[in-house]
């Protein structure tokens, strides 16, 4: 009786720890998904700290060539992270696919984007977009009829100008 | 110790039955991920079944005007639905986000599209895109440069052709 006992008790010790290792891979993933943001294509490549505050990870997903004038990619910017003040000579479509970040034209107030959202921002309107503080952002960009030209970088976005509203 | 035995056996019964309910549960949502799989978007409108065999549900996320001459949106085909033969006058651009269609150019082989894939399909090329007979698919479209038009819808795509790999 006492080694029925005793086997009984490593294998509810067993079983036990098997459900708990599910619970903990479930809630390491929630963690990871909070920080990480899910993710459609693959992270890509960092992007330069002369264009970038912070950690911007650029995958291509359309080249740019003359049969469809737009190039199109997706950026997953780390909490905090954001492009530097810039302008596109045929203005830029973002697409929020998840997590949480802003988006600035000079001179107007900031605007939160979230998965799902849409913005347009219009030829040669000068405008940073990028992670809120605590939250990654992944977002798809399309830059139409690029024989007017892609993009022209301008100075980073300062600390002071990130936080502020406007 | 016959008593210890029988109690010891309703524990793990019990415990087993726990652990069997979350795996019920993560099948579950495995199902309804596979059916419905995951939405960016709203799932907007009914496609009418003249352009469209099955349920497809469209969403406009960029009008088309003169600033970008872009159109994109969304669409979510359920499982087997799929959209007529038809041809862009200045090509189109699909990129998924969830589940598993297919895309056919007229007279090449069928290709499978899943999750993080962007497929082109040039100017004026006849093809047909929707979903795998078992299985959802979210499905973003671009067409660009719409000043030389935007889509000429021909006839539907037969259950014959739609289960043909070419």
């Amino acid at each position: 009786m006492k080694k029925l006992a005793i086997i009984s008790v490593i294998i509810l010790m067993f079983i036990g720890q098997s459900c708990n290792t599910n619970t903990g891979a479930e809630q390491e993933n929630a963690m990871a998904d909070k920080n990480e943001v899910d993710a459609i294509f693959p992270k890509g490549e960092k992007g330069s700290s002369d264009l970038f505050t912070g950690n911007a990870w650029a995958t291509s997903l359309v080249e740019n060539d003359s049969t469809y004038n737009t190039l199109i990619g997706n950026v997953y910017f780390e909490p905090g992270a954001r492009s530097n003040w810039h302008r596109h000579p045929a203005g830029q479509i973002l697409i929020i696919t998840a997590g949480e970040g802003y988006h600035q034209i000079r001179g107007e107030a900031r605007q939160t984007m979230r998965k799902g959202d849409v913005i347009e921002c219009p030829p040669n309107v000068v405008h940073w977009h990028g992670a809120a503080p605590e939250t990654g952002l992944q977002q798809m960009y399309i830059i139409p009829n690029t024989e007017k030209g892609i993009v022209e970088w301008l100075e980073p976005v300062t600390n002071e100008q990130y936080n502020s509203t406007r």
